[in-house]
């Protein structure tokens, strides 16, 4: 009854060359090769390729000029319209810029304050390149302290801020949009304790998250979430807009495993609650506020989160399936068979992958399915966890669930595998520009939107895909054009919100509002709570100086 | 490899007599018999005896007068002195209910007005008969819009009110200071809607904890919550104060399970963010807010929350260690070897097992070690689980680590054992007055508090004992007196706090402040935390009716 049922699987463990780098980047370390197949009733033995990454590796603690690990979309930053002409935005009536500013801020963090025209341009415009602002300032400062001190002095002058980490937001948040100072937490990048009894890292906001892992790694742990920008996002910035990503079904959202954090406030007080508790019930849970806010009510400068050890075994199967409803069935089965080893669950339609095959030439073991899974087990024993996800195989199989499928248990082809989800944001920016659509939907309805969205475009749209995190309910909607079109525009907004909100959806699942999606909130949350939100802005940014033009509508 | 390792251990599986009540009620269905042992090298064999508790069971939908399903303590609500009395409270200058109020309420819900004070007495004494209220009404209403008008008419007329759910809070947040009006969750019992593709239920506060289990368990979920008050608590409150308890080590929080609430606001307004997605980043989490607010924010009305398939196989070890440090010792082995099916680890020390010996005839199957612990593993495969479970055990006891224990691996017999964990609040309250601490520290410190405690309070204290989560860092230090002694309590407090504070510790990680701990607050919350909350408080509840002299210190 224990043994390993291998009746049609064969695994095989074929070594791939060591990878020059030794950080666990699936978006860069991708070297595709020979991987771990499993062959099925059709007998289909697939190859994967081996890739090279164009970009170079971003490195620990000099992530200034960091950048989403993922490669730049062909229009250069000049390019771009700026926000305010796109979608003809009224500037609020802050203060400009002056020299007596400029000298404050020289004095206050010497040689860390940018005006350079050149050097500020790539902080001016969002990894999309689908926002610009015109800053005329950035500022680099290392501590709260510093931070502090920034916004006290901007409060008092009427000066805005945005707040800036990695610069990898999907929705317009994290760049100005008309001459907002940027406050970048670049240089904030120290890890401050990690205690391995408890698996509490605290560290500063701008730890790009992948080095956090690499850190954890060391010590047997690892972070609790993950996502495709990993190389280049900041962990303060994963907090201010509450990252899903890759691991939230196991480990669930930043709102249970941030433990603490450090805020700045408007007016420049300093908020600590870095507690390293993973219960604290002594008034209200104020950390909570400034998770998902997008940086609307405080600067985040330190971050205390609970890491999980890092699993000893981790295998990961990629699946065809001929429908969505197979995909559904295939879910339901594989949390009753895999139960707590079960890490994620994410899906992609034909569509994405031939993106990923034409514009980033990766290998698809497994083609000619309309459906792909990704399915990762983590867990402590590998005997059982490959007990487990065979059991699961053999029965996916012989119900007709699964059709075809590869499986990885060896690290690096299981970063192969992974790219080909993780890199599909990537292969749509080649396609020119992208309309992203981030949605919570009940999952059986999920695909249906999809379905309807390319019926409903018909041919003004060039591609119309669908994929995400299928575990977490959680749909990522792309709709691609050659360049940016109002009318296309037009054509998709509301009709998407609306056809969430019919489903009692959510507009914004992980990616949140940012500038792109302030203006849609109504989809998603009825008119007491937005107006909660806003009386909760002016009660802690009373000048709106914190990345104004953000999350929320204007108050009426 | 796979093959069980049963060197010296032993199973056995002598069956019990059913047990006359179905459900999960461990605090109630205890019906202590032999169970599974495993004979250590001591080669001792431990006897558990049948206890039948002396309660009747609180049903489904009758949930009005229900109580902790644990005994009553000694004492007549009469006996218990005046919290305005024994803690010198002053009134705030709130509006009396006058009968015009009284006419006005018992046209809104007719029937549902108790204002008889026999029938009011146990609404205005806490569980812990440690507090106690004079409130001329309570009210009983059946949903939202109810309680909408309740608030409504309250806020206007500045009427205080306490809500209510099954009064079971140790820290006398659930029931009036003075003349508040008692709002009751009682009726408010409705399951709403339960979906087994997402695991999401949906239903009223007044749900009882128990009930919402046994709902679940047939349809092969669970609650990701558990408590020994689970047979009278209701979710609603369960989520206002952000109820921790048995099962957080391993679903996390009610911050990332609990998926959307409905809450009625100080001004009647119904702010309805009962959404039931996973993922949803629309603006700010305002439900964070409510969770764990005692009730001065809003009164929560409805509670979508994600629960967890219901384990396959659990299985629970009762293992007996010499010192504290190889407690910790075995949670560190046993979080590396158990990996994702831990689902428990509870201790308690000798004290606590003598006192559920000699107040409620249990019998603890592994006497003789100066501290225990419970061990409970939750997974998907029964072999795999019993496999890890005794190769952890095998290890524990070769290193010497654990000396003594017993294994169940039956529902009934898993029951028996939680008793003695689950019992330890009951017993202590046969004491006389019992001193409650509910703490969060850093696990290496954990017992040391009660060590020094005892040696500070000497003679003085009756007994001094320590038990809980570990796997949390919640420590819960019980002082134990006759009766009430206000010298005693000022030897304790701030002694306790300032130990606490040292340490980087919370002084409530699961209990919330309620009455008795608000002003204590600063010990684990910096001043600038404290405003911010005030001024949260002050925006929510302009007049201070909800839940007053509660959770926070007055503003300076």
């Amino acid at each position: 009854m224990m043994a390993l049922v291998r009746l049609h699987l064969v695994w095989c463990s074929r070594t791939l060359p060591r990878c020059p780098m030794s950080g666990p980047n699936r978006a860069l370390a991708v070297q595709a090769s020979a991987t771990a197949q499993w062959m099925l009733k059709q007998e289909k033995v697939a190859e994967l390729h081996r890739i090279l990454a164009s970009r170079s590796c971003t490195l620990w603690n000099s992530s200034l000029l960091s950048k989403r690990a993922l490669s730049a979309a062909s229009a250069s930053p000049e390019e771009v319209m700026l926000t305010s002409k796109r979608y003809g935005v009224q500037r609020l009536p802050f203060s400009y810029l002056s020299d007596s500013d400029l000298a404050f801020f020289e004095r206050l963090i010497p040689g860390r304050v940018i005006t350079d025209p050149d050097e500020l341009r790539p902080f001016n415009v969002d990894w999309l390149q689908s926002v610009r602002g015109c800053s005329k300032m950035l500022l680099k400062p290392r501590t709260a302290a510093e931070v502090s001190e920034i916004l006290r002095y901007c409060n008092k002058r009427n000066l805005a801020v945005t707040p800036q980490g990695g610069n990898t937001g999907l929705v317009g948040g994290s760049v100005p949009v008309f001459d907002e100072l940027i406050l970048s937490t670049a240089l904030m990048n120290q890890v401050i304790s990690f205690d391995a009894v408890s698996g509490t890292l605290v560290c500063q906001a701008g730890c790009i998250l992948q080095n956090l892992n690499q850190y954890l790694e060391e010590h047997d742990f690892i972070m609790p979430l993950d996502l495709g920008a990993k190389g280049s996002c900041h962990i303060g910035g994963n907090v201010a807009t509450n990252a899903g990503g890759l691991r939230l079904l196991r480990y669930g959202s930043l709102r249970g495993t941030v433990l603490g954090l450090e805020v700045v406030l408007a007016d420049g007080s300093v908020l600590n609650c870095l507690a390293s508790l993973r219960k604290d019930n002594t008034g209200y849970d104020l950390k909570q506020l400034f998770i998902g806010s997008e940086g609307t009510l405080g600067v985040i400068t330190a971050v205390s989160i609970l890491c999980p050890q890092k699993p000893k075994s981790v295998n990961l199967a990629f699946l065809g399936c001929q429908s969505f409803s197979q995909i559904l069935g295939t879910f339901t089965t594989c949390k009753g068979m895999l139960g707590e080893i079960l890490s994620a669950y994410e899906f992609m339609d034909e569509a994405c992958m031939k993106l990923v095959e034409s514009h980033l030439k990766l290998t698809n073991p497994v083609t000619g399915s309309p459906f792909y899974i990704v399915i990762e087990t983590s867990g402590s024993n590998s005997a059982h966890d490959e007990e487990k996800l065979n059991n699961f195989l053999e029965h996916a199989m012989a119900s007709g669930l699964v059709t075809d499928g590869t499986v990885a248990t060896e690290d690096k082809k299981i970063k192969v595998l992974w790219s080909l989800r993780e890199r599909i944001t990537e292969a749509l920016i080649h396609e020119g520009y992208v309309y992203k659509y981030d949605l919570s939907l009940p999952v059986e309805r999920l695909y249906d939107l999809v379905v309807d969205t390319r019926a409903h475009l018909g041919t003004a749209a060039k591609n119309v895909v669908g994929y995400g995190h299928l575990g977490d309910g959680n749909l990522h909607l792309n709709i691609t054009a050659e360049s940016y079109n109002h009318s296309l525009l037009d054509a998709i907004e509301p009709f998407v919100y609306k056809w969430t909100a019919r489903y009692n959806g959510s507009i914004s699942a992980e990616h949140g509002l940012g500038f792109r999606k302030k203006q849609y909130i109504q989809y998603s949350k009825p008119r007491e709570a937005v107006v909660l939100m806003q009386q909760v802005k002016a009660l802690l940014d009373p000048k709106g100086i914190l990345n104004p033009y953000k999350t929320l509508p204007a108050s009426s």
